[in-house]
């Protein structure tokens, strides 16, 4: 089977954050599949396909973008972010898992892109330079349970945190019952991040006390980063240091 | 003060991982500083000078790179990966805090990069493709203890997993006594997966249940990347689906 299949991390916004990997990927493509606005951010040549979809139905998306491949066509599938880090990646494998057996012949790689938190970290200062947890806040695919339960075994862990899809319309009381568990297991000083429209035109960063963060400052759009108990403020920047608290290391 | 410093990401080994931004600040840096390994990765230009440093020196290159962009200069500190997940960020911003004021009127950036972990996971498949945790393994900066209790802790989450610098010549046995804490929390048949030298000539990946793990699969150059309860391999990749055990989602 001569088809290919490529799922490509189209990074946080900026051009400049598209890796020239994806960059020729997409040039390559005869047929580009995604979610509508992430579609629309690649810049056509003359023959290729577009297939936009709705954002709900990613498992239907990678199995038709499998199908497209399966025919012989050069598919990308695009993904914001970093297609492995709650977004396309995974949907194309349950799909691939749930196919016809000739789709494992289907020439299939991930390319890797700037994953939201990353590109905020990094606009923040360097809130996960130390170990950190990535949680999905998305409670469409998990009960409520399981991520409180995460949030109190990466607070006691002493992890750093990143969240991604804080608070939805249909679902703004959640972001609210996270803010107090982690409230109630690290105190109110911990500083926490809201980093809204990463390297877009109308970024926002706002880092204050957890005592201080309430549930609408964060929307579909943000990632929220909480720090572990060495994390601080250095003039206009939040860092974690590497080093745990009592240790003096090898510098 | 006019001095820029940056802190750019080089992804993990293969130049079409390197972001347009990163490629762009190095062309445009008048001074590189970095690890030797990492420099010798730069291309220079006419007139660029090249500073190159022992690896164990962080905070000092960090000094010495702040102390040039003081003076003037364009810096640009390179990283590997994400220079902010246990690389040079942290670093510097130790330096800041410890400097003089007027470093704090520096242009300070940090420029995001494809870290090792999404590298490596996108080579494996999706493993990270729910909440993950993220662990430097190196006990340089931190006792076993935090070690040990942050695997239990990331464990009883059931979160997957990525460790960095898992094993080294200077403590060869640290890796085998995180592989037994693994295999006491979560049994013999979880996937554990090696990838070394990720997009680099040579680049090795294996996959295997915990029960058959060697520490002696790892070095410093292999990410190790362990699933969580629902990870599993379809054809000759590894995912970790979307959702939680019991749960249907919106999909």
């Amino acid at each position: 089977m001569s088809g290919q299949l490529v799922v490509a991390g189209l990074g946080p916004g900026a051009e400049e954050l598209i890796t020239p990997e994806v960059t020729a990927a997409l040039i390559e493509a005869t047929d580009i599949v995604g979610y509508g606005p992430y579609v629309a951010r690649v810049a056509l040549r003359a023959g290729q396909r577009l297939h936009g979809s709705d954002n709900r139905v990613e498992v239907e998306r990678a199995s038709f973008a499998l199908d497209l491949a399966a025919r012989g066509r050069k598919v990308a599938v695009v993904s914001s972010g970093d297609p492995g880090v709650f977004a396309m990646a995974s949907a194309l494998f349950e799909a691939l898992e749930d196919g016809p057996a000739e789709w494992h012949d289907l020439d299939i790689r991930i390319l890797p892109g700037i994953t939201a938190m990353l590109a905020a970290a990094a606009r923040l200062g360097a809130p996960l330079g130390h170990d950190f947890c990535a949680i999905n806040l998305s409670d469409n695919l998990k009960p409520w349970a399981v991520i409180e339960h995460r949030l109190r075994m990466a607070a006691r862990g002493d992890f750093a945190m990143a969240f991604y899809n804080p608070r939805s319309r249909a679902r703004p009381e959640g972001f609210g019952r996270v803010l107090d568990v982690l409230r109630e297991e690290l105190g109110g000083e911990r500083p926490i991040s809201f980093a809204r429209d990463v390297s877009k035109p109308g970024e926002q960063l706002l880092t204050l006390p957890l005592a201080e963060a309430r549930a609408g400052m964060a929307d579909m759009r943000t990632v929220v980063i909480v720090g572990n108990s060495m994390t601080r403020q250095v003039g206009r920047f939040v860092y974690t240091p590497r080093q745990v608290p009592g240790v003096r290391g090898a510098e």
